[in-house]
């Protein structure tokens, strides 16, 4: 790539959506958020985009190489975003759209896939091929690494850990399964086990004066650091949880390490200690010490447009100079 | 490659090790098998392989291009066969010490690595880029197809599901730890699972007239298909710890297919069928009725020689011609 030349990493999320000018160091020049505008079609956001961002270029005197996006629910094979959850989409042909606009290489994934790649390009995974990335939020996401590649699956599908099962006819998940992994991990999942502990045992908690509505994974963190009986055991029972599951992924992989990102990640070794204790005791004897549990390096960065711009970057293998 | 060049496969058991050349259409143009004499060192099957070898190439007046191996336990990256099941050896540099008989580009990898690369190469999965072998032998084997290469993981040790945790607290492994996959889903799993069946159960069965020696996964499968109650438990049994297992893997790494390899394979449908209903029944919703779980299609055929060929052809980027 040529110092005329610059990447686009587009980040569309349920209510912001940032696009960024990436020179060929690997930098963004310029940055834009519009509003994504959830109940509008993908269309319209696409079209205002679009007229956005060709002012911008033509401002910047340079030239489009690649546009990378990241989107909720996208498939990279197809192109598409199917069924966001928070948006009022149905299947939309994002990268054909796009392309309309901007007849240059596109390419899209979901907001997990993102993550990975912005971790493997600017953070802690630099030197590393083999990685997971969980990312932690409303739900739970999964990006995977295998010998310096996305994991997209035979259909683009790889990356559904979320929607693995743990428990049993459990909790009702969105997907129309019950018991999936993001029922219990993730923000709402952890609040849910707070309030069903505090239903069920019989142990003051500073938890009780907060309505179901009220109740975050960060008030709850801020209670278990304050020694709230509670909202500890609440951290104990979710590490158990995912930490049993990430042992699986270490048995099937062993990647160097496993990130986990994002809003329930930010409770630090609240949810690391427990997560860590458990994934080793249920990984193979073969894989006991050697596999790393990492808070993402990205945590409070902008990554997500970073990394929509490194995933375009990677297909046409450009490298930074 | 050109006319005058073959690859060697060569395939260690812990009976025997068979070795074949392989012209540049894929095809065996000659193979051979020795003892492995387990109670033996490795360096003294080396030179008997060596020796053996050296005679075949002389006399085939072809030029070796490279040497892949398949063994138990072999990691990839080390170049290493490390504490092989059934074979007297400890750590043995493999590759190191083939290197001084054949100064050439020579791999390793375990058994179920070759398999996969195996059916890849010449089975079912020749079309595909993302698949699964599990072998199912005296324990349980993964080899693991991402993006069309093999996964070994960031140390070589990928692919120890069969030591991933089933049941907590459950069977004694030889791994050291308890309630691993393959206590359950492997022949003597498969028969630790009738005995406890006709000590737990009072119901007649045919099964109770052999000793624990006597047992076996062939027996039991026999058992199956002559309706005999409890043989027929032990296969749905095994068949729900193994199809919830897969699921798992499913949700991470949405393969095409899923393929079972091996003497318990072979007890078809009796395997086959629960395990592909508990697999669906636990997989993601977006997976279900995706995923094909298929017999290998070189069950009865060595394909140990030509996957260890094709182990290094691949990496030496020889295609058939």
């Amino acid at each position: 790539m040529d110092k005329n030349e610059v990447i686009i990493g587009i980040d569309i999320g349920g209510t912001n959506t940032a696009y960024g000018l990436i020179d060929n160091n690997g930098e963004i020049i310029f940055s834009r958020n519009i509003l994504t505008l959830a109940d509008n079609s993908a269309e319209n956001l696409i079209k205002r985009i679009a007229d956005l961002l060709k002012q911008d270029i033509y401002e910047s005197g340079k030239n489009i190489k690649g546009i990378g996006i990241g989107a909720p629910n996208a498939n990279y094979y197809r192109g598409t975003v199917e069924y966001p959850p928070n948006l009022n989409w149905k299947v939309v042909e994002f990268v054909k759209i796009m392309k309309e606009y901007f007849p240059v290489p596109i390419a899209i994934t979901n907001d997990a896939n993102v993550a990975a790649i912005g971790e493997m390009e600017y953070g802690a995974a630099k030197s590393m091929r083999d990685f997971i990335m969980i990312t932690l939020g409303t739900g739970l996401g999964s990006g995977i690494i295998v010998n310096g590649q996305l994991v997209y699956g035979f259909d683009g599908f790889a990356g559904e850990f979320g929607h693995s099962l743990v428990i049993e006819n459990g909790r009702k998940c969105g997907c129309g399964q019950s018991g999936c992994l993001e029922t219990y991990i993730s923000s709402p999942g952890i609040c849910k086990t707070a309030q069903i502990f505090l239903e069920e045992k019989n142990i003051q908690s500073i938890l009780s004066k907060y309505s179901k509505k009220e109740l975050t994974s960060k008030i709850i963190a801020e209670a278990a650091e304050n020694d709230d009986k509670i909202a500890k055991e609440v951290f104990e029972y979710s590490g158990k949880i995912l930490g049993k599951k990430l042992a699986d992924i270490v048995s099937i992989l062993s990647p160097e390490a496993i990130f986990l990102f994002g809003g329930l990640a930010r409770a630090g070794k609240l949810i690391f200690e427990p997560t860590q204790k458990y994934m080793e005791e249920y990984m193979p004897k073969i894989h006991k010490g050697h596999i790393k549990l990492l808070p993402s390096a990205l945590q409070d960065k902008n990554i997500a447009v970073l990394g929509a711009g490194a995933l375009i970057a990677q297909e046409l293998h450009i490298k930074k100079s």
